[in-house]
């Protein structure tokens, strides 16, 4: 038993969490953070998830130098500049730039995570002279959930309190940006989650494995998988209070939560669907169809246009390869019968419910395959105009 | 040694060839055709190839009980409705259609092929209509290249006139449609080829199934796979002349270019992008990273934006997963070096050069991975405000 409440202010709930934003001259308009801090006091652990893109940007190779799971109590991050495909010379940028941090914050294994436009050198002095404007001391969770944005329209801030059953507390919180090359696999996303839960460290990477793969790894806004994602789970431990279940959901909760804020900021999305496949022959081929419907272009342009096209849907299922039937196939939108072998063609009646489900912010697509047992959901969401200019237009 | 020429007015040129095209009532325009036919006054033999979708269409299942190369010598094809997800009945349909064609034309094995929207049943009534206003001694190759258009904006129909060392001649005509749902793996595309080559009975179906793997399985519009996808290849040997390789030649070159055409008129396109990968650890490593590419979305907005981003093509190539290294890979854009390991960033005069190649209608991205010697070249075309807005709209 344990009670879950939501708080404001996110990471600075946090007990010795440290946090702050500023900019270092990577953005234009000096009011926009483009550098951020995140550090504990206390001793601590860092369990870390990372792209699967074969070109990982340097940030993650320097990381990765400590493994998947480290004592680290510190997270130096940038917008605007990926520091990917920099080759060894990225490396040593975050080397420089690392060891130029105050003696006296008794950092271990410090770490550095980027965002931004790939192939270009850090500008290591800019950073520097960014690094004498941070206040080591401060407790700003929104001047650091800003400067990590690139192109999202509103920043991703969530913290969690957790009341045990002996009345014994913990909170979570977490920050995180996304909005564009969102795919399974992760995605163009930051997400630092931190937490004074006394987590055992050797549970740490199933915990974010787990998390992660429910949450992260659902959602796509473009089917791009960027080189420099990364989340980072970092545990302190003080508030000396621990229960299994009750951190795994609440972990699970707010990586979700913060997916699903994703999400709905994807570069020009109007509307988030969840595409629940059920009945597919594996766990597997549900998740190959779930994920080619969150990926389909036609699919994802029809959302946009309200059209209850239902062949789109049928026939991206079909081009997965995953094992199908027409004369088996059953499509709901939310709970709106759309297609089964008996009712192929929309009566009138039907599609204007159709359209009223589809004119919502939110809702949920169906397919039962009636092959066998496997299912998956994955979360998707509409391709406008406003996608194309925004990609069209990124970097100049 | 042999001389390809090009021949204006398409399928007529081929001997023995009767085609047509009439308004049925299918597109609410009576001077749009909808409805057409290709026949061969004397007995023929048709190879087919076949969408990858699960959900093959009606007509496809019909005629696949002929088998991938049958005696026949007559195609009906409609627009706007894909006769797809239909059941045994959308089969039932076919049958009922075809059993009116006139007896005294000596069909054999008469097949049907049609695009449009999946999941209504076919109004046969309206097409029986059609059948009587189809001239069957027609010879006009416009109509029926006319009547198979979508989204299409410009008709695409050639034909090459091979004169062989003997002084002997043959001809081969092609009508194609194509534009959205373009996929390897075929594509919302019909294709229909015509021949008066005397080809082997043994030899239709491996020499259509290469010319398909060189054309219409390379190129890419939207990453969608229909559920229609055909291409037929009927031969009737009128002209007694064959040569292997000329034919095999001659059948390549006019998928190929059909290929192109149908990529030029992808949904919303301006350009089309050969994306050429090669150095890579197998052909097909390097036709997965080529298709990525001609798949990407940030890859196609960047098209679209002229903008000269090599990240987002190594990005892309690194979340293909395909065997790579940020200090092997080469890129090129035409013959201009865009990236190497010691050529991270473009300088100015470089990235200018690169604006030039991309404000082109047509250019190549070249991507050397310096693996091994696996080669594959694939194509594809950006992604504009246009796509978005022909899709959101299109049933409706």
């Amino acid at each position: 038993m344990f009670t879950l409440y939501s708080l404001k202010n996110g990471l600075t709930n946090v007990r010795g969490i440290y946090c702050d934003g500023v900019n270092c001259g990577l953005r234009p308009d000096p009011e926009q953070g483009d550098l951020a801090f995140i550090r504990s006091e206390f001793p601590a652990r860092i369990a870390a998830r990372y792209t699967s893109n074969r070109f990982q940007a340097a940030p993650l190779r320097h990381a990765l130098r400590y493994g998947k799971s480290f004592e680290g109590n510190f997270i130096l991050a940038n917008a605007k500049n990926a520091n990917a495909m920099t080759g060894e010379a990225g490396i040593r940028d975050i080397e420089t730039i690392l060891s130029h941090l105050p003696a006296n914050l008794e950092i271990r294994n410090p770490v550095m995570s980027s965002t931004g436009v790939i192939g270009y050198r850090l500008p290591v002095e800019k950073i520097l002279r960014g690094l004498n404007k941070l206040d080591w001391h401060a407790r700003d969770s929104d001047a650091a959930a800003r400067a990590i944005m690139t192109t999202d329209s509103f920043k991703k801030e969530l913290c969690f309190e957790v009341e045990l059953a002996d009345g014994s507390t913990f909170r979570i919180a977490a920050v995180a940006k996304g909005a564009g090359m969102i795919n399974p696999a992760m995605a163009t996303m930051l997400c630092f989650i931190v937490t004074d839960a006394a987590v055992p460290a050797e549970e740490m990477e199933g915990l974010l494995e787990e998390a992660v793969n429910g949450s992260f790894n659902r959602i796509s806004v473009d089917g791009d998988t960027s080189t420099n994602d990364t989340v980072y789970l970092m545990a302190n431990g003080a508030s000396g209070a621990y229960d299994a279940a009750a951190f795994a959901e609440a972990l699970n909760k707010i990586t979700f939560e913060l997916a699903m804020m994703i999400l709905k900021d994807g570069e020009g999305a109007n509307k988030v669907v969840a595409f629940e496949v059920t009945g597919a022959a594996s766990d597997k081929e549900a998740q190959i169809a779930a994920t080619a419907l969150s990926n389909s272009l036609l699919v994802k342009t029809a959302l946009f246009g309200e059209d209850p096209n239902w062949g789109r849907i049928a026939s991206t299922i079909g081009a997965s390869g995953v094992e199908c039937d027409e004369e088996r196939l059953v499509i709901h939108y939310d709970d709106l019968l759309i297609y089964d072998a008996q009712h192929r063609e929309l009566d009138p009646e039907r599609e204007e419910q159709a359209y009223r489900i589809m004119k919502q912010d939110s809702f949920r697509i169906r397919c039962d395959l009636g092959i066998a047992e496997g299912s998956f959901t994955a979360y998707g969401c509409d391709l406008s105009y406003e996608y194309v200019k925004i990609n069209a237009e990124y970097r100049t």
